[in-house]
């Protein structure tokens, strides 16, 4: 059985790396508890404070002192945002214990095309947080050693194949793998903190490497280009805000209490970011580092590398953690990218294989997905952080719009439902919680929450769609009519397939069974003897006359054993015997189309892959071509070669050679 | 059906390249008139003189003057070989006019050992050909135009490419093709002795352009040194028989009468190889033409642009013709090689495929094989012709040697039964014709080829063995394995499927019909139902467990439309479907062994390729692996998305809508 040999070679391979394989039954044992779900969810905001900072003061610089001394507000612009996007999502995590993607809240709320493309978006956006996080992660290692710079595209291919692996394990294993190097970056950065305040108050801190480089003189600045420049770095700095979906997407990963674990952890998250990237924007005013335009080394390496020093072990400690972090950030998305897939494939709006959980519960046709994907952005881009981040956040401000929005819609019919005294009680209490004072109340953060969102999301999309965000926006569209045509296709056909009863009665009216014949040998006669014992109410041996000398020994031989089933010549005059068959039998249906027509292919079957080499491949093309022909049914008849024991006709291998008989 | 449309964007490109399918009854056409086949089968033979004095030179020219100067005297041992083999193999064109290859003649009279022996030296030394005569061809072009040199070995690949294309289009067309170049090549040499003659009564033929060039001193030469050299130098001029082998094989290519046609051929050929050879090594010798390690530029270019003026439009001319010629030669070996190749298949020893006749009646996978073989052999070496030409004719005198032995025994076996009266005038006169006297005089020439010949083989796998004629070597005994292999394999299946008179009226005992079903759908009803209407002994439903919901859905649904056949559940637990199905099956046979259970499998066939991703591919997947599982059949019935009128079940599509029932 060579094909279990193989098979058996590939499953090893597969152990190795991805595990073996586990039973249905621990799905429950997957569950997060919250310190882990920090890690496995949270580290895509908490790792955008490495660049976000950069992405702000790296548009202000082109208008010069006056244009970054804005730096602070518009940090802390994108910190009053991220709060009220954190609030607005933990209103749908309460809301949605199953899981409150952007794509289950829009469908629910504001109907397909709306969720269509939410979900179209939210594909988007976590293929570009893989590309995104994972080159951001490598420029922190080309920071601190610039010799890697030229090997980028390599390493961060590498480091891909790295996720997709440890996701492929399993959710679990990847969150107790990932949570050390999240929480070492959060405490180095406070460390990095109270490093710089201690140094601030015993003697001043060194200024960044970059501090006396040179500034573009921009001339006379009108207001008008100031605030362009203000709300264009302002964009830029809501790459802070990615990922905040993920949790609430992710809430039936939580321990329970699932909806108040999921939210307490939204609120950890946000306080977390929102210290970070605040602290980190200070000290890169007060310590007067400057972007460069290929971003290394970064803004957040310069500012490390002042308080720690630049070759101290603490700095490389740093940015291995940052680089670490920002790996993780990619994790998330390895999380919800395939979750959200199966979704959408259990809605019959991507292909049913995404929905099939693999051997160690994880939807393992996504992560294969996402990974490539993302790694042919990275290679296509050349791993150059600038070109990248300009597609990023475009789906990111679509999903939470629409979720937003959805919300608003979620609460106003669940305030309607709640005037009518029947389902008060009941419903409601279930769903949402609360009165309907609470319920008013999340609806404001909510509507707040939308009204910002949309009106970030239209800034983003005029900043950008020029710089490359138009590529994103050319992939939603199109995923977006991919989604609805998959669709309409399974739809299509569920209709047809679908049985009535009066066709679970229905027998076929007549089968002619038809052999294939070539030689005389016993796997011939096996098919011929099954062909026979179905009893059908025609039967015929057809062979193709390819041979003229074995044709006409195979009729001699045919008929001085007086077989009792008619032998069919197919002449085959140029020596192709499918088509001739194949045109046979289509003459065969025209002739009689209720007729099923069942072709009896011999089949060698062999022990060892050399031993195919040695036979001519015909049954397989045989069976190829006749299942695109309509009404046949292919039977096929193996004989194993080498194991004839195993075979049901004769068997005269075991018996005893004495046997008189 | 997209099989079909891909199937016939390929066969567009086919018919293209190798033309439209030719029906087998134009066999007869393809026979060849003596003048295309001696274009067809002598290329070899007489191109070689293209290389063959230039060995000879090479190899002497380390001996300094006094070595060169035995030049003349090598090359006329060489033609007297040329002269002896050639007599020697008209008689095998008498004696075996269906094709009298050394293979032929080795089995019918030394034995199968001797005739693998002499098949597996022609098989490696047709290969040898094609890539020494095609890399030979190579250098004539880049001797006059020296710029293509560092593109030898793309322009030697190419040129395989174009004769295999050429080849898979048909003999008569390739004999057509070739035939102009061959009278080119000998009518522009015999020009050149000509035109040289004149110069030379005129006022004097100007030396070659190496004639200055110094030798090297090899100081006192001992006998013993010089007969070494002589003797090297007589092994390398042995090039010139190459292909004397091809005319014997190739008989029944002829025209009526095939075997006179074709030892007339043979020594037409003999005569022109002769006159050529002689002539070149004559003028080699007067102009002073040195042999350069390289090759480049070859002995004969020097002598032609001598003769002729190295700018001269003749020159140009000349070296168009030699490398025109030098790749016919290689068209020899695409003639000789796939016929022998089927031959042997026929004979089991090599792959049943090898044996098929393509669309255009030729053996187009030996013709496949050949060109693949060829080209990772230049690519291998690098288009070095010197290096290549020391695996050439080892291959070539083993074959020669035991042909002539063989056809020794031949005459012998024919005395003896010519002694015995009843068969004398019957027998003898049809095979081999003439009186004793005469076949006692066969079997002398032969017997003397036989001898020169064995001498010879020793001699070059002597000289050779330790420069590169091991390889050659190896790849023989290698296959002489193999071909003793694949026949013992060949045998043991012959005998293991020979089916008797008994088995001939078995049917099978029980059979226990397995349908799987996923949903209740009409794929499912149609195998459900053609399972049913083959009234087999048992029928059961089988659905493997992978999702809870589903299969609590079916359970329902099966129980309440009471379907007359019992549903089994298959836990899998794992999410794979097949293993579970697998060991079931193991264990139904081995609870009834002698129980066929066919296992009807429904499958969905789509009319796009694209809509083959948006199925599970579970069908192909359990067909795989069902395959390997004895006592296992497999019935595979499709259901035709999109064309429903085309399945037999229902066929609602049809239905008039209007119809009141």
């Amino acid at each position: 059985m060579f094909e279990d040999q193989t098979g058996a070679v590939f499953d090893g391979v597969k152990r190795v790396f991805v595990g073996r394989p586990l039973h249905s039954d621990r799905m429950e044992g997957t569950l997060l508890p919250k310190r882990v779900a920090l890690a496995v969810f949270c580290s895509d905001p908490i790792s955008s404070v490495a660049y976000a900072t950069e992405q702000i003061l790296l548009v202000l610089a082109a208008g010069g002192l006056v244009a970054l001394a804005t730096a602070p507000w518009v940090a802390l612009a994108v910190i009053l945002l991220l709060v009220t996007v954190v609030a607005s999502y933990r209103q749908t995590c309460y809301a949605y214990p199953n899981g409150g993607g952007a794509y289950v809240v829009s469908r629910e709320n504001l109907g397909e095309s709306a969720s269509l493309a939410a979900a179209a978006a939210l594909l988007v956006d976590y293929v570009m947080t893989v590309a995104v996080s994972v080159t951001s992660g490598v420029v922190a290692v080309t920071s601190a050693i610039p010799a890697l710079s030229p090997h980028a595209v390599i390493i961060a291919v590498g480091l891909i194949l790295v996720l997709t692996v440890a996701n492929l394990r399993g959710t679990r294993e990847s969150g107790r793998v990932f949570a050390v190097p999240t929480y070492a970056f959060v405490g180095l950065t406070l460390l990095m903190f109270l490093w710089a305040g201690v140094e601030a108050v015993t003697g001043g801190v060194p200024e960044a490497v970059t501090a006396a480089n040179p500034l573009p003189d921009p001339g006379e600045l009108s207001s008008l280009a100031l605030l362009v420049l203000v709300v264009r770095a302002f964009a830029s700095g809501c790459t802070a805000l990615t990922g905040v979906e993920a949790i609430s997407n992710g809430v039936p990963s939580f321990e329970r209490p699932k909806a108040r674990n999921a939210a307490t952890t939204l609120a950890m998250m946000g306080g977390i970011a929102v210290v970070l990237f605040g602290g980190i924007t200070v000290l890169a005013v007060a310590l007067h580092a400057q972007a460069l335009p290929d971003g290394n080394p970064s803004v957040i390496s310069q500012i490390a590398a002042a308080v720690f020093g630049g070759s101290s072990v603490v700095f490389y400690l740093f940015q291995a953690a940052t680089a670490a972090i920002l790996i993780l950030a990619a994790n998330t998305a390895f999380n919800g990218f395939p979750g959200l897939a199966s979704i959408l494939a259990r809605d019959s709006y991507l292909p049913r294989q995404l929905h099939n959980r693999g051997d160690r519960l994880v939807f393992s046709n996504g992560v294969v997905l996402l990974a490539g994907a993302a790694a042919a952005l990275i290679i296509g881009f050349d791993a150059n952080i600038d070109r990248l981040i300009q597609l990023y956040i475009v789906g990111v401000f679509t999903s939470f719009t629409l979720s937003q929005f959805g919300m608003v819609k979620h609460w106003q019919t669940l305030l309607r439902q709640h005037r009518d005294p029947a389902v008060a009680q009941t419903e409601v209490a279930g769903i949402g919680g609360g009165s309907r004072r609470s319920m008013r109340r999340s609806q404001a953060i909510n509507a707040i929450g939308a009204v910002f969102t949309a009106v970030v999301l239209v800034v983003v999309f005029a900043t950008k769609v020029t710089h490359g965000a138009w590529i994103a926006v050319a992939a939603m569209i199109v995923l977006f009519i991919a989604m609805r045509s998959i669709n309409r296709y399974y739809t299509r056909v569920t209709i047809e397939v679908a049985a009535d009863d009066e066709e679970l009665q229905t027998l076929p009216s007549r089968v002619h069974a038809l052999v294939l014949v070539s030689r005389l040998h016993r796997p011939a006669m096996q098919a011929l003897a099954l062909a026979r014992g179905m009893r059908p109410d025609v039967i015929s041996a057809v062979t193709l006359a390819v041979d003229a000398d074995e044709t006409r020994l195979l009729r001699q031989e045919w008929e001085s054993r007086s077989i009792p089933v008619q032998l069919t010549m197919l002449e085959a005059p140029y020596r192709d015997p499918i088509r001739p068959l194949i045109s046979y039998v289509k003459d065969l249906r025209r002739a009689n189309p209720r007729t099923v027509i069942m072709v009896f292919i011999p089949e060698y079957v062999v022990t060892h892959w050399w031993q195919q080499l040695l036979h001519n491949q015909s049954a397989l093309r045989f069976k190829a071509r006749l299942l695109f022909t309509p009404g046949v049914v292919v039977v096929s008849v193996p004989y194993h070669l080498g194991v004839a024991e195993d075979s049901w006709l004769g068997r005269r291998h075991r018996e005893p050679e004495s046997d008189p008989l």
